[in-house]
């Protein structure tokens, strides 16, 4: 039987969550992971599957059946290869795991937001919105798992879900030189956050890649779109990111061309 | 041991899918249901429960702990309750599920969106956008289950998460002149939306307390906020709604006041 395929964008962090999950499970090997060239037009026979629908990632399966949704594959996935567990069993820390989890839409939005803004006068009101939400992901750990530094025993759910944003946030680092204040109220996120980036697991994707991909989505134009005066996309695979200079960070001084970014 | 309790507002769509839940599972009487006065600030007892946030529904374990978010607190009842499932089991057909119901969220935005909205000049913009959410639970419905009318064999997840909604949208046929029209593409969910509201789990509500109750949303006041010139919300437990008249439905031209709407 054929493997089921992954669709996905390199570096997209919806689809790391599922190269993370197989990972936990020894099962990398057992899904074909194709990728995507968000820069080009979707090609045709990607668009039947999906029924026109552009969102990755994407999975296949076996018998050629389309899921979409990255909770919604990383949940099938956990329920195709029961061990080991990642998600939890017990229904009351299933129920706290879920919470958590519930958190991410909005510490998404958040980031991604702060990072495509233009505007210098919002910056400061953006930069306080982001340290909230992780406030209030601090307060939540704080409250369900005070010991650390995983919400339970080890790497599992919430941190599949949540680890790829903390490494996309990399981008906030290098182009808002946003970083968590040393304060108590952070401790524990910081602890949290720490943990997730160095576990095993999640090492499919690096700060340099990261702030180099996304450097057009620092000047405001998402999902592989074109900035004007430019000819090529920061997410290109080609030139290899490897060999692109790192991107000036000043953001909202300078506009870098193509050749700048070494494109 | 005490029985878990809910803190719900009645007319609440997200505290009224649990009740669902428990109804089809035969456990109505297993949970108590705690009423919440939306008009009036929360008491200290419960945000002391909550940790100072005011969102509703919250389950309180018999053993004290708390939890939130209807879909976090639904999980857990089905978890506890296994019996008989609600909720998909086979891993592919719990995907179909989980991504049906990763559309409810714009679903439910847009609905509230078109209600509240004060300027005529934007009502044709938000009844088309009103109608693509229906029709992409058609489509959707058309691909995984032609068949009808649910989205499996009986009433399950998926329609406890979505039928509260529909019901709440009666407030858009009143206030806005909404219905799905006559065509194609609206064949398969309006067989859905029908299916769902004459099932017997869902008869909590009705139409007429809907209408009556969400006139301060039809005008902009969300959550129990007064509104210029009223002296109560329409949300208000006394006088009971049975005994208030009909709103008028002429929400771009009219403002009520507290007699008109019999408070």
């Amino acid at each position: 039987m054929a493997k089921p395929t992954v669709f996905h964008i390199p570096v997209c962090p919806f689809c790391q969550r599922l190269e993370i999950l197989l990972e936990l499970k020894g099962r990398r090997d057992e899904v074909d992971f194709h990728v995507v060239d968000i820069t080009q037009p979707r090609p045709q026979w990607l668009l039947d599957k999906t029924r026109g629908t552009t969102a990755l990632p994407v999975l296949e399966t076996s018998d050629g059946r389309i899921l979409k949704e990255s909770l919604v594959i990383l949940q099938y996935l956990e329920d195709v290869h029961v061990e080991p567990p990642v998600a939890q069993r017990d229904p009351y820390r299933r129920a706290v795991e879920g919470m958590l989890v519930r958190m991410e839409g909005d510490f998404t939005t958040q980031g991604y937001r702060f990072l495509m803004n233009q505007d210098p006068d919002r910056r400061a009101a953006l930069e306080q919105a982001m340290l909230e939400q992780y406030g209030r992901l601090g307060d939540f750990l704080a409250e369900h798992a005070p010991a650390g530094p995983f919400l339970f025993e080890a790497f599992g759910w919430a941190e599949v879900v949540f680890t790829p944003m903390f490494m996309r946030f990399w981008f906030l680092e290098y182009y808002e030189g946003f970083a968590l204040p040393d304060a108590p109220r952070f401790g524990r996120v910081r602890e949290w956050v720490d943990a997730c980036l160095a576990h095993p697991s999640t090492q499919q994707v690096g700060k340099e890649q990261i702030v180099k991909l996304y450097y057009d989505y620092a000047k405001g134009a998402g999902n592989g779109a074109l900035l004007p005066g430019r000819s090529r996309s920061s997410f290109a695979f080609e030139p290899d990111w490897r060999s692109r200079p790192w991107p000036p960070s000043d953001k909202y001084e300078h506009s870098a061309t193509d050749q700048e970014l070494g494109l």
